[in-house]
């Protein structure tokens, strides 16, 4: 487990919280090549938070795992 | 080996231990992109530990290893 | 999630920074053979951020999921 | 390569120990597919240490590489 | 990033600092199966800095994602 | 890159350093699945060095990208 807390003044720990603030859209890929679409609901140093519809549970995805962020639409 | 503790303050932590506690069947995807159904019985800092089947043997699951989590049903 | 601040004496931090601020067109190739065109708009110690086009949103590329990065033409 | 000294006080290093010193018979599926079977001897931070058979060699298996460590029969 | 710097003591950084001196050509193989053929210009602890020829632009190829490193012909 | 020594204490670094003595052939797995056989001249926290035949130059392996190693023969 990653036990560093998050850094706000990085960049991308920002912009990964604007996409949670304003519930965006988005396609995440895993560098297995997985993909998934939904909005993301909070991170922490080890694990980002996603729902792919509003009533969807909550899933890990694990951060070391992630390729690729980007919005929708 | 990761050797620092979990630190229960994070959301991903938390979320972990709740599946824990309600034994919530889980989808676990690694990224080779193998899948496991089960529950979840304890977390340390390198493996989860999963049932397949309440009367199955534990399983050690490396952390670094999980892509995707996501709750069953 | 990597804190550790980025080091500017390092020649790899350094020859993003040229290809962010000359936005240089690269090819960014991701461990699981994904291949992105695109220019760099910022780096941190997590992410690299790309637009593929200028009007595109701008994307988080897992700096653990780069394999390899080329200037294109 | 991991100097982190092996923390006996997680329930994951101890797991494995008592599959080592049970000679627990075992699958280990790392994180590109490959699955062998075979006892534990011992485990350091960076490698767990495998016979497939009890006149076989010890073969080191990468701790990183681990996915999946799940008890047979 | 890994912030680290280079310790020149140790006998992989100084094999890499020979083969960048006197221009070896190697093949690189990346953790994705990925090949490339060229010269190394200089390291620093997150990338190698490769030339596929002479005239060719830099390019970096994460340490991480380095799999095996031999020389050519 | 990996900057911590290696700790000659760990029964990892010492199996590793016994092969290297006793120029074990050995079966090299890396977790992109390439397998390699030779012998291993030096290990360092990021590399092993290998020779597949004792005339063939040192190639080097990235200690991460090691899945298992296992005595032939």
């Amino acid at each position: 487990m990653e036990s560093h807390a998050l850094d706000p003044s990085l960049p991308g720990v920002r912009q990964l919280q604007d996409w949670i603030r304003e519930r965006t859209p988005l396609q995440l890929q895993l560098i297995d090549g997985t993909a998934l679409g939904g909005c993301l609901y909070w991170q922490d140093p080890e694990f980002l938070a996603l729902k792919t519809s509003p009533e969807a549970p909550l899933l890990l995805m694990g951060r070391r795992a992630v390729a690729l962020i980007r919005p929708l639409g």
